[in-house]
């Protein structure tokens, strides 16, 4: 027989999958059990549809009476799109709940619990807690700290350069890793470059994988509002945001341009923490910054990276002048820079993937 | 009953615990076996002293009669400061003879071996072949290619830098990897930096362990001869050797510092390639290249760097006129990156450690 662990990875494996397709829903899973045999099974496919729990409860039917049901967060208990989650569970007469982990929302976190308990059935919170608040990393961050989660990317060669003194770049790293930059485009609500980005290399910015994948929102910042021409990200294949300050002409681009939309700041300049409110008041939960160095600078000095995805090729290039990652003036001394943990390192293909977090300030 | 994959491994440990220490003779080890039992034990200490077999055998006396015998490195077959262990074996009457790989020298290669099996002794070879060959790399890289082994050392931020614009570098990389750093000057015969660094941070290039520790030859660029002051790598605690071009004042140096050994290129400049003919010898058999970024960029140019190791602080510094470990310019397209394979990631503390070797040229 299974053990109690072994369902819950189960429900977790259902949660993984929907990674990147339930935003601004958290991704959850959930599996009804009675002794040993699995009833059902649910995932949330998409904000706005079914809760995980009402499709598992749903394929259980009257045998989900005694169940067991392992769900991966707290069953909500407020009305929102759908009818609230714990009272099914308590209509459906289960007997016990496996909870991975409590609803990152303080003000809401242990309510569903509560719903449950009070009718009588038994809770247990915990079994893969990590593993479910990793799953949902950007979700929670959300909930907790009101902005976007932000996951700045960069790609470069041993000795640190993301591309030569004339700015060639084509290609640092191996097919493979330019394949897991596609599978974390998909992972994320909006991608964000610079204009001068978009002049240079004319990326297109969406998710290209052999077996599909979700393009996020492209975001690109251009002051001026002068981006014109044929670039790709000025196509309507997939949305694109422009943001841009306050002089800026907005009519005449959108006369030219309307299935754009355009964010226009209070503000002559750009502020990125001004605009990564606006962002999460449009629901973006998490953003891709793929630079360039001046993009990356600015959101390190305005404290606004929350992971960084660093992509290091098997190279030497050489050459003071050829471009580093981050723009801008050198600091005068070495303790002023920031202090990261590395939290993953992975070899995919013949290139590195570190994934490092941003220490809090002591 | 051990396997003589498990003897073999006790044998590969004692080499390994001389690496650094026997140059320009490799790190051996041998075991002498019967039944099941061990016998005796045997490493090489130290150039000009008893090979490995020599204590081996003299501890198993009378009883290495009909015995097995494992040793790392094909016994030798020639007299020098030691007359040849093949024929010791035979003397002493051994059964088997195992050997983790023949001898690098080409020239040799098989010449041991024929003794044993000339005189009846059964003889296997390869196993634990790599961990031997890993063990004398320095030593099988000299055999070969007639020059010393070159290590590239550089520790660098994430985001590729070595030091800020002011040159401030203090510290990057955290003791757990500077410790690290000082094993690796054991393990080298030889460190060499430019004046420049000298002058910059007046390093003592010396191995600092706990535990003690070889110091490796202090080798210091500095074509016109200009060094002076109270420089550290000038006393008298370690070997120092400066390298200079034709038309510097050698005499006026040597006469203020005698103790110091100054080897004057044929050129007005110092050429690598010359000078690695010159170390080579002067048995020299490993160089630990510590920079700064104007050597790293010659060594890398003149094709003269055999492993990179590179240590990667969890930080960010930021800045294009921060400090890059590769000087000089820029090529202009990426494809002119040197191609290395990354063959080791280790996390020393909270760093990276990444191990890589240069691609061969296509």
């Amino acid at each position: 027989m299974r053990t109690k662990e072994e369902w819950m990875d189960l429900a977790l494996n259902l949660a993984e999958a929907t990674i990147g397709q339930t935003s601004p829903n958290p991704s959850v899973g959930a599996v009804v059990v009675k002794n040993g045999e699995l009833l059902g099974i649910g995932t949330h496919l998409k904000a706005g549809e079914a809760h995980a729990e009402v499709h598992a409860i749903a394929q259980a039917g009257e045998k989900a009476k005694g169940a067991e049901v392992y769900v991966t967060l707290e069953p909500c208990a407020h009305y929102g799109k759908t009818p609230p989650c714990a009272e099914l569970l308590v209509k459906s007469k289960v007997k016990k709940v496996y909870i991975a982990c409590l609803d990152p929302n303080p003000k809401v976190a242990g309510k569903g619990v509560k719903i449950l308990t009070e009718a009588g059935i038994e809770v247990e919170i915990g079994i893969g807690e990590l593993r479910a608040q990793r799953i949902n990393q950007h979700f929670f961050h959300n909930q907790n700290k009101k902005r976007p989660f932000i996951t700045l990317k960069a790609a470069t060669t041993l000795d640190g350069k993301t591309a030569t003194v004339t700015g060639d770049s084509k290609w640092i790293t191996s097919e493979k890793a330019r394949e897991d930059v596609h599978k974390e485009r998909h992972k994320h609500d909006a991608i964000l470059v610079g204009r001068r980005t978009i002049e240079k290399d004319n990326p297109s910015l969406t998710t290209r994988l052999a077996q599909g994948g979700k393009s996020p929102i492209r975001i690109i910042l251009d002051t001026e509002l002068t981006i014109q021409d044929d670039y790709n990200v000025l196509k309507n294949d997939t949305n694109t945001w422009i943001i841009c300050g306050k002089q800026a002409d907005k009519a005449s681009f959108q006369e030219k341009y309307p299935h754009i939309k355009v964010i226009q700041m209070a503000t002559a300049q750009i502020i990125l923490s001004d605009l990564m409110e606006i962002l999460a008041e449009e629901k973006i939960q998490s953003i891709y910054v793929e630079g360039g160095a001046t993009i990356h600078r600015s959101f390190l000095e305005e404290n606004l990276v929350d992971e960084c995805h660093w992509y290091i090729a098997p190279k030497l290039l050489g050459g003071q002048d050829a471009r580093s990652v981050i723009g801008g003036d050198s600091p005068t001394w070495m303790k002023s820079a920031l202090d990261l943990t590395f939290t993953q390192i992975e070899q995919i293909g013949e290139d590195l993937k570190i994934t490092a977090t941003l220490k809090e300030e002591g």
